[in-house]
């Protein structure tokens, strides 16, 4: 207990004024799912909540121009290399699936649905699908592995097999989508704090001296 | 001194069996030039010798079908953001020049001349050339700038000036972007040690474990 403060009037006014990590991801991103088994802990150190956005890269890469690196020549055999070199250097398992990358529109869906009704489940739901994905090899581009994995965390199967069929999920999502291009989100994973963007996971020592710093 | 071998035959077999690093740099490269400020240090404090190899980045990009990130949209405001931050982090001084990107053709030869001559005095012109670009904005694209950097350390100009003249210069340049690109050189900077390649300033800590653990 280190406070020593004369007259903590409004003890918590400085904890009020940290906004929230926003952290955008593609749930077929290796870097990106690198990150989701780092951020939270590293933005708690900071007293910072985390807001996990789930986007699909398709759509900014047709802005940017960009290929994805494993259709490169050259970049892609190296790619293959870092990701698992980087996840062994992170300590976080990592397995390369087979099926890579793929699309992630219903895992993305699946999130923002349950977002809405518990923002706490839809992070546990999200670190089952990386996790299905990158350490299993699932291919969570099928609805009904999506599916699978939400019922096995208790989340009722009927209900999201609904929504992920219904128009004004897909809206949902496309809004998402056009909301982080606009804030320049153009790859995966990208932070955003206090206004200044990240990019990578090679990036979260950056965020964190920023964090500790208040920015550099 | 923990050495506790019992027989001590080839005290320094371990030693000479450290092979050097293949350091690879664009001098237009602002994480080239990072790096650069670091690699040697880092690499000596393992017991290891750098190697450096300037590229022309454009000949790469041809082949993987990059555009530059500063030409792309979305990403060229951010990677102006993070140039100057990255050498926040890292310490070391930057400022953005104002012609960037630009061409680095005699830059390389420069360097490859020298190198051939005198491998310390080159790498004592590659610093010359990155600082004079990256801390004071000289348009190093200029060949008479290239031969005023040089002169500055006492290189002679008039040889240096017959020399970037020279076809055979260009072909000797021409030859080692061959190699670089056939050992899978594709970005700047970029790291070759023991067979493993490492792209980017920010892989300099998972080299600098590569060298400490002799891989992980």
């Amino acid at each position: 207990m280190k406070q020593e403060q004369e007259t903590p009037i409004a003890p918590v006014a400085g904890a009020t004024l940290l906004t929230a990590i926003d952290f955008y991801f593609d749930f077929s991103s290796p870097y990106g799912y690198l990150a989701s088994e780092q951020i939270d802990a590293l933005a708690a150190r900071f007293g910072r909540q985390v807001n996990w956005h789930p986007v699909l890269l398709g759509a900014a890469f047709k802005i940017t121009g960009a290929a994805l690196p494993v259709r490169q020549p050259l970049k892609s055999e190296y790619f293959l290399r870092d990701f698992a070199r980087s996840a062994r250097y992170q300590a976080v398992p990592f397995v390369q699936p087979m099926n890579f990358p793929l699309s992630t529109q219903h895992a993305a869906r699946a999130f923002l649905w349950l977002h809405e009704q518990d923002a706490i489940a839809a992070k546990g739901l999200a670190h089952a699908i990386f996790r299905a994905y990158f350490t299993a090899g699932r291919d969570i581009d099928n609805i009904d592995t999506v599916l699978d994995i939400a019922s096995a965390l208790g989340i009722p199967r009927a209900p999201l097999a609904e929504a992920l069929a219904a128009v004004s999920l897909k809206e949902r999502l496309r809004h998402e989508m056009d909301r982080a291009l606009a804030r320049g989100v153009f790859g995966s994973p990208f932070f955003i704090v206090d206004g200044e963007g990240f990019w990578g996971a090679d990036r979260l020592p950056q965020l964190e001296r920023w964090l500790a710093e208040g920015g550099f």
